[in-house]
């Protein structure tokens, strides 16, 4: 049978279903003259090797109209008028309309065939014989390579819909919740995936910049024996016949690089918050883009490093990615993402004051409330015109322990946030060296000693002056595109609620 | 005090240890013509900005002998000898030879500063001023940038000492788990820094190749809400009021970004395996490079697509990592790594005949035991002079339930493992994309629908024929470089009975 047929294809109906609804059809088949044209041959399951080369969407210039062509692809809609029948196959983010129409090569039961589809659901993978019907190539062929249920849990029409449409003229919209429970259909949508290119180009931008930088990359253990920062907020792991816990950060792990004298460091990976936040920014498990580096006289050297590697991330998306962020566009509207070079750094003090003088109260050494970061977030974008910047010397009343103190005013100290669109993608500062002082700080803080041992043991053999950051993937990708909320950049988001699929 | 001393040095010595040890010396310093000249200045706190260069150990050519420049650098080891103090500065794996010798512009004083660090232990970082001493340079500066302990758990020469001499003459080499147990110092030998820097290597070049090839980087979660294949070997984790899992492999995301039309994705990431295996080669976390791919006809585009990847990976560590592949050969002597092109794909019918004839005794559907893998892996490289290969076609019956059945004969599958040097590297398949058949198969295997309901539902709205497969990355290394045991290739590696550092 399967070398009849060539060529395998799928759809969305379960072949029962076709069986039943079109017997009509199949009794008809044995005198179909195109009958070898189309059909629901066996599974693909490697039984031949074939040299046939598919094409792909995407690749459909009008020189290849003459051209006898096979592609697969999915059938976003059909839609069936008297002997035609137009369907729209769908790769990925391309679309190219293809006709079946009843002639020389088709007849009226395999149209029956195509636009039976219809009535049964809408998306399906196929295999499209010969010319594109586009292309009005009379000579067509149609299999189905994978079948799928007759219908689906949610429509990509539906999911697609810019926000706002569907409430005013009645249409369906999604929501979140029944998109992320049926992920793998919501993530097949033009928007999901020009999100997770771009999230894809991040990673590799982020990458690419560091290692042009001599950076190296790390790899950290995500179980830990100890919990380094009190124990907070952190998850329990059954490990053998004890407890561990999942790693909040790489930190200790990055510095622990910084001092074997690695010198600039990198990871990649999966990070882990026990917080029971449900809001639209956070996440129990997130992809951390963590740096560390040494530098030799001031810590703004790595401020300057993170800065530039954001900025060519930036850019590189500009460039690279536009394809991608207009896609998003489409569904969420958003202002395009506006960024200074050299990026604007601002003191803790300056912010509060910008603050105050917009009518907020609030003390020196005091942390800034979310409302408060995407209020300065607009003031700095009416004043500056950028949406990322770098609040610098934060108070050292309200970051950990590790954190350098200011050389010249203890209130402060030498760390930093980075915010995008007024709100936090990094946090990061000039990390305590000193064994001595470690110590000194974690007892000021309250911290068990006991509990830190292994942490500052390791400033024990010579450490260099060092100082780095942890980004948020899912937060730099959301706040770029101007999204409003994390899940929406996650491909399977984890939160106190939500752990599937 | 700053400003006086320009720059700033570290020491692997305590200040108070120099302080009672040296008090003579100290006395005399007031005194000293060179006082400003050397000493341990205040910690580095960001105090101030330098425009100052200091140059890497690595660029010290011979036309910097008469130009001024500044290093920073460890102490590797230092030599007093009468008048003279020598010194080899380590910069990561490079290293100089420093003098300081009394003269015009060093006192008695800070030669002697200088030569006692030996009597205390022999790591420090430090600044050396102006010329290189290995250069006859006579005019030096030498500060503290960071102390250290004046014992050392360990030493690096003995770190690095090549395996078996040690044994011979009676000098000392450091067992495995003093070394992962002080590994902050451990890391800093030469062999260490190769070591990681090739496995940086790998991944970058797992994932240049793959992005070449139109592969999208994917994340996927590893807190899980069931056990995919039945719950053996897996870590439980509390989440919040409910228990989770660790992910032991990615693949039922990386299957379901297949079925959402992502055509080609990879990862990179931990794996966790709650196994209490205490052998060379495994981990209970240890990283993941996942693969997996629609295929059009046969699931040897698969292969191909892993095995041309597994070729860029060796040809990218032998043109571009020979430096650090002769350093860890210094100590862990191995043959060069040898590869085919194309790769050798063997039968597993050809692999037992070939161990049936070597004299062993096993069944046509039996697994290959470990040992039995080693002797096929030398007679493989016997036969055909490469320590890669594929192995193809397994026994159905050894092979998880989700694995697609040969479809000429039922005893076999379309699954494959890939070995380096005899040992397991990669296993993969085929995996079956329809959801009829992948319940038959769970069935089969006595599997818990109910708990695989989500895995099976993927496959309901149409799922292209796929394949992929998991290689580890510290095997990858480990194999590769010749080592002999997996903990080598882990930073920070975890097995049953170690968790820390």
């Amino acid at each position: 049978m399967l070398k009849e047929y060539d060529i395998l294809c799928t759809s969305d109906v379960s072949y029962n279903a076709i069986v039943f609804k079109c017997l009509a059809d199949y009794f008809l088949f044995v005198q179909d003259f195109a009958k070898d044209r189309y059909g629901v041959p066996q599974m693909v399951q490697s039984q031949q090797k074939l040299d046939r080369v598919l094409v792909r969407v995407q690749k459909l210039t009008p020189e290849k109209a003459d051209q006898l062509i096979w592609v697969r692809a999915r059938i976003h809609t059909s839609r069936a008028k008297g002997k035609q029948c137009f369907l729209v196959l769908r790769q990925q983010q391309f679309n190219v309309q293809a006709l079946v129409a009843v002639g020389e090569r088709a007849s009226k039961q395999m149209v029956k065939f195509a636009a039976n589809w219809i009535l049964m659901g809408s998306q399906f993978i196929f295999t499209h014989s010969e010319r594109i019907v586009h292309f009005s190539a009379p000579d067509k062929r149609i299999f189905v390579i994978s079948q799928a249920e007759p219908r689906l849990p949610l429509q990509l029409e539906d999911c697609v819909r810019p926000e706002g449409e569907g409430d005013e003229d009645g249409r369906a919209t999604v929501n979140q919740d029944t998109r992320l429970d049926n992920r793998v259909i919501d993530l097949r949508t033009t928007t999901s995936h020009a999100i997770f290119r771009l999230q894809s180009g991040v990673c590799q931008l982020f990458r690419d910049t560091l290692t042009n930088k001599g950076f190296v990359e790390i790899q950290t253990p995500k179980i830990i024996s100890a919990a380094s920062e009190g124990g907070a907020n952190v998850f329990t792991v059954s490990y053998f016949k004890t407890s561990a816990y999942l790693a909040q950060s790489p930190q200790l792990y990055k510095q622990m690089c910084i001092c074997a004298d690695f010198d600039k460091v990198f990871c990649v990976g999966p990070v882990f918050r026990a917080e029971d936040s449900n809001t639209h920014r956070h996440l129990t498990e997130f992809v951390g883009l963590d740096i560390e580096l040494a530098f030799n006289y001031h810590y703004h050297e790595v401020i300057e490093s993170i800065t530039d590697t954001m900025v060519q991330i930036f850019k590189g998306l500009r460039d690279k990615f536009q394809t991608e962020i207009q896609t998003v566009g489409k569904q969420y509207s958003s202002e395009p993402f506006k960024f200074l070079e050299p990026t604007l750094r601002l003191e803790y003090t300056e912010g509060v004051a910008m603050l105050r003088e917009a009518g907020v109260d609030m003390g020196d050494e005091e942390d800034l409330s979310t409302p408060n970061e995407k209020l300065l977030g607009r003031l700095v974008k009416e004043k500056y015109d950028t949406d990322f910047y770098v609040l610098d010397k934060y108070p050292l009343a309200v970051r950990p322990f590790y954190t350098m103190p200011d050389p010249n005013d203890k209130k402060y100290s030498n760390s930093y946030d980075m915010f995008m669109r007024g709100e936090e993608i990094l946090s990061g500062a000039q990390r305590i060296h000193d064994a001595q002082l470690l110590t000194e700080r974690a007892i000021h803080h309250n911290i068990d000693l006991e509990k830190i041992k292994s942490y500052i043991d390791s400033f024990r053999y010579g450490a260099p002056p060092h100082g780095g950051g942890g980004i948020g993937l899912e937060r730099v990708c959301m706040l770029y595109l101007g999204l409003h909320n994390v899940r929406q950049v996650s491909m399977f988001p984890r939160d106190p609620k939500r752990l599937t699929p």
